[in-house]
C-alpha cells in the first residue's frame, strides 16, 4: 500500500528519522554522562520506546497510569509515571508495581508523601518515590527552598518505600524567547535539582537518583553535571514547535498528517482537506514561539517535500482544515482528491487523536503500523 | 459507583440534562416547521442519537465516514456525511449504502458531481447527493451565484443518483458579536440556500431537500420558510462557547470534565488538576467569543455547582490543568485528592478524547456509561 491509496485522515511515522532521532539523543545523553529516560507520553506506542531506549539501560517515563499500564503489560519493567501522585491512585499504582518491580510515581508535598507510606505499610507496597521539586516551571514540584522539601523526604525514608531520588521538568524553556534562553534554562534545571539532592544528601538522606528533562534542555543543555538522568519524550517524533526551539530540523521531523483535498475556491484562494481540528488538534504552539506562525500546521506534498511557496493550514473546523495564502494557491498541483501531509505544530496532542501510525522509510510505501493506547481508562 | 470513586479524568454526561436539551430541539423545529437532523459528530453514541431523533423523522448528520459505519452498523438508515465526498471515499460510500439505504453526502463542485456518477454508473450504486451551497461562512460550498451550481446539479440530475437538494451550515455564527448578528446569519443562511433551490426548481431540477443549520441558527431562527430540515448537534451536550453564543445556559450544559486535585502551592497560589491539554483539548474558543474568556474550562464542584467566586482552569500541559486566580484560592476545600468538574469550551474537541461517558442524573451516583467512536479507520 501506498500513501495515496489509504483512508484519509492518517498519522504517518517515518520510521528513519525516528531510528535517526531516538539515535541522536542516546549519543548526545552518553556525552553528556547520564542516563536517557524517553517519555513515551508522545507516541505512547511499544515499538519507539524499544526504538528510542538506550540498549545500556532501560527505563522509560510516562504522564498518564493508563500508559504506565499499557508499558507494564508489553514487559517494560521500569515506568516512571512522571506526574504527582494522589492517594486515591495508590490501589492502580500497587497493582502496577507487581507487574513492573521498578514503577515509580512522583510526589511533590508531605501530605501525599505520608498518604504513600500509610499506604505502603498497610499493603506491603514497596512504592519507589520522586520528590519532584520545581525548578522554574511553576506548574508542579516542591518550591526548593521550602522546608516541604525535608518534611517530604523524611515521610519517605523508611521502608517499605524506596525513596528513588529528586526529579524536576524545567517546562519554562517553551517559553524561551532564544536558544541562549533554552541553554539558561537548562542549566538552572540542572543546578536546581542537584543542589536540591546536596541539600538533603548533607542532611543524611540517601538520594540515588536525579532525574531533570524536557526534550529542549536536554538538546541544549551544556552540562550533565550531578544528573544521573534525563527525560524527554518528543524529539523521537519532532514538530513544527520543536523545530521553532530548535531541538531539531524540519528534515528530522518524522511525523505527519495525511489528507486528502475536498474542496477547492479559486475565487477565495482557498483550499480545504479533510483534516481539522480533531485530526491536527486545536494546538497553537507556533503562534507564540520563536519562529514564525505556522498556523495548524506545515503542508507537504504526499512525498513529504514542503511545498514552495510555503502553505500552512490557517484554519480549522472540526473535520474540515482551510489553506489559504497571500499568493494564487497551486490549485492544479492540488486537485480535488489529491493528497498532502501536515506537519503538526505539536505532535503529543495530534498523535493523541490515532489508535495507530501507519510507517513509511523515507518514500510513499508504507511498511507496517504501530498501534498506540489512549485514553486514562 | 460514585464520581467521587472512578479513575480521572473522566468524561460525564448529565443525562437529565441531555434530554431536556433534545426535547427542547425538536419542539423548536417542529414550531419553525422543519425536521431535525441532529449531528452526531459531538457525542458520536447510538444513545445519544436515539435521545436526540424526532420521533417522527429518523436522519442524523455526521462528519466522518468512521461514525458514519458506526451508526450503520447500529440500524441507523438515514446518515447524511456533512462534507464533500472526493472521489476515494466513494467505494466506502458505496459499501455504506449497502447498510444504510438513505446514506447521503455532500458534493460542491461539478468535478466531483461527475465523479460520483461516473461511479454510480459503473457499481449500481444509487449514490443520494446534497449540493453544498456557501452562505457565508467561506469554508466548503459552490458559491450561490456560481453557474458552478448548474453544472453539478446538472451531473447529478440522472439516474442511479438521487438529488437530495441542496444543503447549507452558516458557520460564520461562531464569529458572531451579538446575539441580532447570530439571528442575522440564521436568515442569510436560509434565504441563501432556499433561493437556489428555487433557481434550481425554476430551471426545472428536482430539489426534494433544503437543508441547513448549526446549533446557533437553529437556536435563533426567527423562520424556518422554505428549509425542510435544520442540522445541529452541539446542543445535545452544550458548553461554554455555546453559553457564551445564547444557545443555551451554564445550567444546561449537559458535560464536564471530572478531574482530581494533583498539587496545591500556596506561595504561588496555584491548585494544579490531572486534566490538562489532553483531557480538555487545547480548544479557546472562549477567547474570541461573546462572552468572558474562560480559559480552558470553569471549575465546578464534584456536584456540578459552579465553585464561588467563579475559577478557571488558566493553563494546561499534556496532562497537567492549572486553576489560578487573582484572589486566593480556596485550597482548604480543594485539597490534593479532591475531585472536581470541568465544563469545557467546546465539547466537539474534549468528548473526542474518551472513548465511553459516565453518565449521571443531576447527582455524583453514576448510572450507566455509554461507548463512542473516536478516529477515522
Amino acid at each position: 500500500m501506498i500513501l495515496s491509496e489509504v483512508p484519509t485522515p492518517a498519522f504517518v511515522l517515518d520510521r528513519t528519522r525516528l531510528r535517526a532521532n531516538c539515535r541522536q539523543m542516546v549519543a548526545r545523553c552518553r556525552a553528556l554522562g547520564v542516563r536517557l529516560r524517553p517519555h513515551m507520553k508522545t507516541l505512547k506506542t511499544v515499538e519507539a520506546a524499544r526504538c528510542a531506549l538506550d540498549s545500556e539501560h532501560g527505563g522509560i517515563a510516562v504522564a498518564s497510569l493508563n500508559e504506565a499500564q499499557f508499558f507494564a503489560d508489553r514487559d517494560v519493567t521500569d515506568i516512571q509515571y512522571a506526574v504527582c501522585m494522589t492517594p486515591d491512585k495508590l490501589p492502580r499504582a500497587a497493582q502496577l508495581l507487581k507487574q513492573a518491580p521498578r514503577f515509580s510515581f512522583f510526589v511533590d508535598s508531605a501530605y501525599v508523601a505520608k498518604r504513600v507510606m500509610e499506604f505502603a505499610r498497610a499493603n506491603h507496597a514497596s512504592f519507589r518515590v520522586w520528590l519532584e521539586v520545581d525548578s522554574g516551571a511553576n506548574r508542579t514540584g516542591v518550591d526548593p527552598e521550602d522546608p516541604e522539601v525535608f518534611k517530604a523526604a523524611i515521610a519517605l525514608a523508611a521502608p517499605p518505600v524506596i525513596f528513588e531520588g529528586v526529579a524536576t521538568h524545567a517546562g519554562q524553556a517553551y517559553r524561551a524567547a532564544s536558544m541562549a534562553q533554552i541553554r539558561q534554562v537548562a542549566e538552572q534545571e540542572r543546578r536546581t535539582v542537584v543542589a536540591v539532592a546536596a541539600k538533603l544528601r548533607a542532611a543524611g538522606f540517601s538520594v540515588p537518583g536525579i532525574s531533570a528533562g524536557s526534550t529542549p534542555t536536554a538538546v541544549q543543555a551544556l552540562s550533565g553535571e550531578g544528573l544521573s538522568e534525563l527525560r524527554a519524550g518528543v524529539y523521537m517524533a519532532g514538530d513544527l514547535f520543536q523545530v521553532s526551539l530548535g531541538s531539531l530540523g524540519l528534515q528530522d521531523v518524522a511525523v505527519s498528517v495525511l489528507a486528502t483535498v475536498i474542496s477547492q475556491s479559486r475565487r477565495h484562494n482557498r483550499i480545504v482537506i479533510d483534516a481539522g481540528a480533531l485530526a491536527l488538534s486545536k494546538d497553537r504552539s507556533t503562534a507564540s514561539g520563536m519562529g514564525p506562525d505556522m498556523g495548524y500546521g506545515l503542508v507537504l506534498d504526499v512525498g513529504g517535500r514542503p511545498i514552495q511557496p510555503e502553505l500552512s493550514v490557517c484554519d480549522v473546523h472540526q473535520e474540515h482544515g482551510e489553506i489559504t495564502a497571500s499568493f494564487p494557491l497551486p490549485f492544479n498541483e492540488m486537485p480535488i482528491g489529491s493528497r498532502v501531509r501536515i506537519v503538526p505544530n505539536h505532535v503529543c496532542m495530534t498523535a493523541a487523536m490515532y489508535d495507530r501510525y501507519l510507517l513509511v522509510e523515507g518514500s510513499e510505501r508504507i511498511t507496517g503500523t504501530w498501534g498506540r493506547t489512549n485514553g486514562w481508562s
